[in-house]
């Protein structure tokens, strides 16, 4: 698997006679392993590699102010190309504070391939004030850990780790480099080994799905993971006119494919008893890259599993499976491949909503200027749940929503998104409560000038939980609890909070004022940010 | 351990008749307890903590916009009470973002009582979307863990948490509470055992330390933890006087008692090469509440041990031993407890400094405005190394410092110290790119009127990192690694971003508008900010 050391991009006069450490070999190793992006918030211990930066042609380097953009940025990254971009982080506690989009993208099945500095191996036992164990660290939030014990194997890990991470549907991969390890001579670039291809569905399986859909209006073909491009929603709309099933996608979809010419589908909703009622009469259940339908929390005397009593389930394709040939191989042995969607979006735009703001208005106003090729960020948490039937009709988008529940997951998602697709406008929706965990993302939207229209939805509360206090059973809250749900004391602004990081700012405070502004937006490019003051 | 279900402070009408569940057993138990305040970011699964706060008396709940700031403000109330705080945190991710400041806390040797929100047992099968490996999150930042199994043996469980939170020098406890158990009826509260009493030194040691320190300048009592309090100075300046010997703090400190009246002390320099200077000649080594030196990070073809080669080193006190019994028995066993401190600070201020900013400058505007009674929270970083000469005789005050290493520790902790000490002045020093990781903070300080004033280093880079990068020997950045090292494209506007979250600012663009601005915010109660644009 060790190449010798050659310049991998062409003639590389600096590295003739020049030794090549262990970091260098590292950065070489990625770049012709195709990863090429790094979200990074590098510390001494990672100086090495940024020195590398000089050396090696081909890696775009992207500053962060805080680890979360940077792993949310991956996230965003592998979502809008399906390729693994990596992160540099500093020790544990820069591990640390990329985990919980790190959290979100494991569950979304995110390619990332983390390198993490490490103290010199010899360093480790004098316990200083950075030893951690970053071992222990990295696992509840990686499918894949290792520490790379010499200058000599970096390469090789890397290239596993780029392997790792390219497993289906995408796996989160940390590569621990300790900073001897990086400064000391290594013997060249690796090369990444292919990974290998997700399963595809068996015979039995696809004759039993296609036969539990053939039920029709009781059967449901449940969507996740890539069923929900394109591509996949439109074999899943030839097999409902075929079979006459239902088609609904998860509550968590990484990137739904929609707009005009496409096959809508809806999510399934985050509150019980309306998720309840989505699934109510299914009799049968097939699953293509989903797993079967939980409530996302428990809470007292309402079901966890949603699939109703008695249905039966057929699992077509798991989540790590390959859902575009499981529904070919489907509408296949349906006879459906030449069948036509029953149900296409037409071109259709909502008129331009004026007044106050209300869910419906709010909805309006995106589906009236969203524009093609847009990417919508989707951490509205409770304000813009009612947004899909405004949209529909928009010209074609993508839809990427949070798939591991932590909040923070908006703004760094899209500072990804957009750097992987710089000809495309980015719109990123987020709760204000939503919004401050990661609002450092701001500054690496200005300082790459990426099309990044965030809107801010200003209710200022943690909203959802008025409703999860009495869904818990925890009702009649008094001032204390409220306290801990609002935030209006004092308010946040967020037009200074983005001017103060270079990225400039709007307030609207009706709907007319919104659509303006949105206008406004989609018009020009480069950051902007939008406080919908509620 | 478990008590009958009882009001615990006095009558509490409210608790005769009703079901009393696990969260608020919990609650009762930590007020019982004397954990009374607690630094909260909940969600969904601590709805019924959240709930149980307007039923019971005595805990006071601070919200924070991201859990960095809570567990950094637990770590601060701690080293200004020695008495535990608690956080409230939102599952896996919630914890994992709050881990950075956790690791500072436990190598600064702070008590902190977690508690985690978690699914409801039975719903963790599902592996639905906040679904985490929380106990393994947890372990690399505690040093007790663990997840109640049911509502009657919360309260049990919260009491050890407390328990072991108080073990010395102060412990990282993280309790996990699952839903079902917040929400089941519990049996009542728990009354906290007594943790254990530090070991004092056995005799011997106390003698082969004296025996050490009596070889007078070769000889040097290195000091950490609560020996740096006024009291173990002073002790360790008698024993200075009776022997000759040395008296030296470790890097990272995590309270020091100084100023006017008290035995001044020097932390050991952050450059391995001061380090060893200020070391050199050291024969006899004697640590108390510290461990040997050694260099924060490895550098090629320097040392990580920094203690002289041919020193002998006495441990007296163990880092969780008891620094100031100890020194108390040495002081004793030397027969120094009547001597008079050689080295006293006398109250002096340094003259108003004017002109362009020089570290020298900084460090003399803050010794000629610092208040009686300060507390200073420095994360200056390269900054404000050399203040300590200019701020020796100013009034007593604290000086916390940074123990984990891990940036984003300064405006959290100092919003802890200011909840536990309404009555003084919080200083907070911090370079811009540190105040970056959690500036959420300034939200808490607005909202809790914290008297703090800010001072932010806007020096727009990561300063630090320029001669890492040569100490590594990454020597020679070209402009793509330089670029990773600058945060100035854009530059951050640090007033706007506070008045974005109610904290008035002003900028200081010299020693003079620095000095004027700093009277102020001592003149004045609450927080306010000044940008020191460098």
């Amino acid at each position: 698997m060790l190449w010798p050391r050659v310049a991998p991009h062409g003639a590389n006069i600096r590295l003739l006679g020049v030794v090549m450490n262990g970091a260098e070999s590292l950065v070489r190793t990625l770049v012709k392993g195709g990863v090429d992006v790094c979200f990074a918030n590098p510390g001494t211990s990672e100086m090495h590699f940024v020195g590398a930066l000089d050396r090696v042609e081909g890696m775009r380097c992207v500053l962060g102010l805080f680890e979360g953009v940077c792993s949310g940025a991956a996230d965003g990254y592998y979502r809008m190309t399906d390729k693994p971009a990596s992160t540099l982080l500093h020790l544990g506690p820069g591990l640390a504070n990329a985990a919980a989009n790190l959290h979100n993208a494991k569950k979304a099945g995110s390619g990332i391939v983390n390198i993490v500095g490490e103290h010199a191996l010899y360093h480790i036992k004098y316990d200083t004030p950075l030893t951690a164990d970053i071992e222990g660290i990295a696992r509840p939030f990686s499918h894949w850990v290792k520490t790379s014990p010499t200058a000599k194997t970096v390469a090789a890990d890397g290239a596993a780790a780029i392997q790792a991470a390219r497993v289906a549907p995408g796996q989160v991969a940390t590569l621990i480099l300790p900073a001897d390890t990086a400064w000391t001579e290594a013997d060249g670039v690796a090369e990444t080994p292919d990974t290998p291809s997700p399963q595809k569905p068996a015979n039995e399986t696809v004759v039993a799905a296609a036969k539990a859909l053939k039920n029709g209006q009781s059967a449901m073909l449940f969507l996740g993971g890539r069923a929900l491009r394109a591509k996949g929603l439109e074999l899943a709309g030839k097999i409902a006119t075929k079979t006459g099933c239902k088609v609904q996608a998860a509550g968590g979809t990484a990137r739904i494919e929609r707009g005009a010419g496409r096959v809508p589908v809806l999510r399934l909703h985050f509150v019980v008893e309306t998720a309840l009622d989505m699934l109510k009469g299914t009799k049968h259940m097939v699953l293509c890259g989903a797993k079967p339908p939980a409530a996302f929390f428990a809470y007292p005397g309402k079901p966890s599993v949603l699939v109703p009593e008695g249905c039966e389930v057929t699992t077509l394709c798991p989540v790590d499976g390959d859902p575009l040939a499981s529904l070919e191989a489907l509408a296949a042995e349906l006879g459906a491949l030449n069948e036509t969607p029953a149900n296409v979006a037409q071109p259709d735009r909502p008129d331009r909503p004026t007044g106050k703001f209300t869910p419906e208005g709010l909805g309006a106003a995106l589906g009236a200027t969203l524009p093609e090729g847009a990417i919508v960020v989707d951490e509205s948490v409770t304000t813009g749940r009612g947004f899909f039937p405004y949209t529909a009709g928009a010209p074609p988008h993508d839809w990427l929503n949070n798939m591991g529940g932590s909040i923070g997951f908006g703004a760094p998602v899209a500072v990804g998104a957009a750097v992987a697709c710089p000809d495309r406008k980015v719109i990123a929706m987020i709760g204000d409560g939503s919004a401050m965990y990661t609002i450092q993302s701001l500054w690496t939207m200005a300082r790459e000038n990426l099309d990044v229209c965030v809107m801010i939805f200003s209710n200022r509360s943690y909203k959802i939980l008025y409703s999860q206090l009495a869904d818990v059973g925890a009702a009649n809250p008094g001032p204390r609890a409220i306290d801990m749900l609002t935030l209006d004391r004092p308010t946040l602004d967020f037009t200074l909070l983005a001017k103060s990081m270079g990225v400039p700012a709007a307030k609207a405070l009706d709907l007319e004022e919104l659509t303006k502004q949105l206008t406004y937006a989609m018009s020009q490019k480069g950051p902007y940010l939008i406080d919908v003051v509620m």
